[in-house]
């Protein structure tokens, strides 16, 4: 049975791949409503090849609708999202808007898809860089209990939105042609060059984007205890995010035993090859669907043999976003808990 | 008493930047001596004002020199090192070629100058990567013993040479022209893309970038117990390296002396503005000597208070390579280690 399907943030750079993904997918859309800020109204944008024309989100976009997938930032998905649960829709929220709620499961589904169960009709998408060490450390996790995460991410500039895209590419090119770069978008200049992520540090000295992280990964591992320290960095990249993580087992933990849960492990593929000194890289993340993971090796600074190290790079729109909101429907729609009115 | 210097890979990224320095500090320069291959033999090169003509390197290129600053690659310092020594000069030698050799000091003036009393004509100029992580690390180090660094690093490609600093900006410029990239001088496209340092990976699956950083620390810092354990990437910037330094303490440390420390450190400056959200940054960090360090932070991570986070950004022609060999050849001139002949 189809599903209505309405898309909040159809113009985006997540909403652009949201659509790309359920039609690769062929995930049953029925009606299919494009919403965005009314200054994309009357814009269209094509779907298996039809143009559909994109509508100004209002309160009463949701009618008819089973499914919404929301990427329209938190303060819209804070304002509309309740409308669309009344109208008898699921929201699948890819803002950072409902994530902590405790009456919300946050979820990825090689993670934790049994959460959907209980959900009040909004479940929310983890931040990307979540997503990205998480679905890489849960296999490692289940072999071992993991009791302390440092992190380091290389993120890109994607998760600042279509236009931070723009203006990586732009800055790049006045910047060859010797002109002077103005930063818009991003607070400072990107090209060839990174910063410290831009959300508003906190009273311990860590970023928003960085207590995400931590809080996330909590609640996706159902570990209140679990210990994290991150540091996030925007480099300039186009769309995959990169991530060193260091991590604290509980016990030793075997390389070979982990690079072999890694290699089972479902949406992870293993690029580890020391011969020929060939790693996850962005480029080869980018458009796929995979997180790609690789520097496999016993942290050399632990004797007791409980640390291990890892070096990751996944596609922030797709599995840091779009890919696994739709993974979410489909899971529903798998348990039952996303019928077609 | 001007001394008569030499210069050797006087063409090439740190080569250039010796030069650059030892004019802007002054330094007392008689003959200058440039030597590179014999591909740039005759090339002129100017110094204050001055052109100097390039000669090719041998090993009767050292008559009459009293100092050597080296950086045509280890195997050209292992091979004619010896014979600069010979014919009485003392070489800096920026290459890995002698680091570790227990008869050849390694320092970084901040750290261990006192280590120059014990040279033997040798000094080693240490790791870019290693340079840069130290000289902040030391004065906490200062403060309470560090008992181990998780370290992920963004190293610019100057690190690899003037030519991959090239090829960073051709191939930037192909892909906005929608044309391919064909790496040659590094081994993976770097534009738009980040990968895993390329140098061989070891036994343990660190490569010998990573193995410097922790076998030089360890000789810097007289610590043969310091544990460390580095993740070495290289990242689309042009010529400073940052790092993400996580450090364990043998007991809690406060944040505010930490920051004191770091204010009062010699070839440090701390930007560390929360409010602003302005840290660091290798575009700052370019073509200046100090290195930058901010989001200092107590490591949330460990409730026994024995952590910090930092972030930092360094030069890495300067700090990183040419200006620490320069401070050395300084240090040493002030404690009457170096004298014309």
């Amino acid at each position: 049975m189809p599903l209505n399907v309405a898309v909040m943030g159809a113009t985006g750079a997540v909403g652009q791949v949201m659509l790309e993904i359920l039609a690769e997918r062929n995930f049953p859309v029925g009606e299919l409503r494009l919403l965005a800020s009314p200054r994309s109204e009357g814009k269209t944008i094509d779907f298996k090849g039809e143009p559909h024309t994109v509508r100004a989100l209002g309160e009463d976009s949701f009618a008819g609708i089973d499914l919404v997938l929301a990427s329209a930032g938190g303060s819209l998905s804070k304002r509309f999202n309740p409308h669309a649960v009344e109208a008898g829709a699921v929201v699948v929220d890819n803002t950072s808007a409902f994530r902590m709620d405790p009456e919300v499961p946050l979820v990825v589904p090689e993670i934790n898809a049994a959460d959907l169960e209980d959900h009040k009709g909004i479940i929310a998408n983890p931040n990307c860089s979540t997503i990205i060490m998480d679905v890489v450390v849960w296999p490692l996790y289940q072999l071992k209990r993991v009791e302390r995460i440092v992190v380091s991410t290389y993120q890109a500039v994607s998760g600042a939105g279509a236009r931070a895209m723009e203006e990586l590419e732009q800055q790049t090119r006045n910047l060859l042609a010797g002109k002077a770069v103005e930063p818009a978008e991003l607070p400072h200049q990107i090209a060839f060059n990174l910063f410290s992520h831009d959300s508003s540090i906190g009273p311990e000295g860590y970023c928003e984007e960085e207590m995400k992280m931590i809080a996330e990964t909590r609640k996706l591992f159902h570990d209140r205890e679990i210990k994290i320290s991150a540091t996030t960095v925007r480099v300039p990249v186009f769309r995959a995010h990169s991530e060193a993580i260091n991590l604290e087992f509980s016990e030793p933990v075997d390389v070979d035993a982990a690079r072999e849960a890694l290699a089972a492990a479902p949406g992870v593929r293993v690029i580890d090859d020391r011969e020929r000194n060939y790693f996850p890289m962005p480029i080869e993340a980018s458009n796929h669907d995979d997180v790609l993971v690789g520097r496999v090796r016993k942290d050399i600074s632990r004797p007791d043999g409980r640390g291990l190290d890892l070096w990751v790079s996944g596609d922030q729109l797709r599995k840091g976003a779009a890919l696994n909101a739709v993974q979410i429907a489909e899971e529903m729609v798998q348990r039952g808990l996303l019928p077609a009115s």
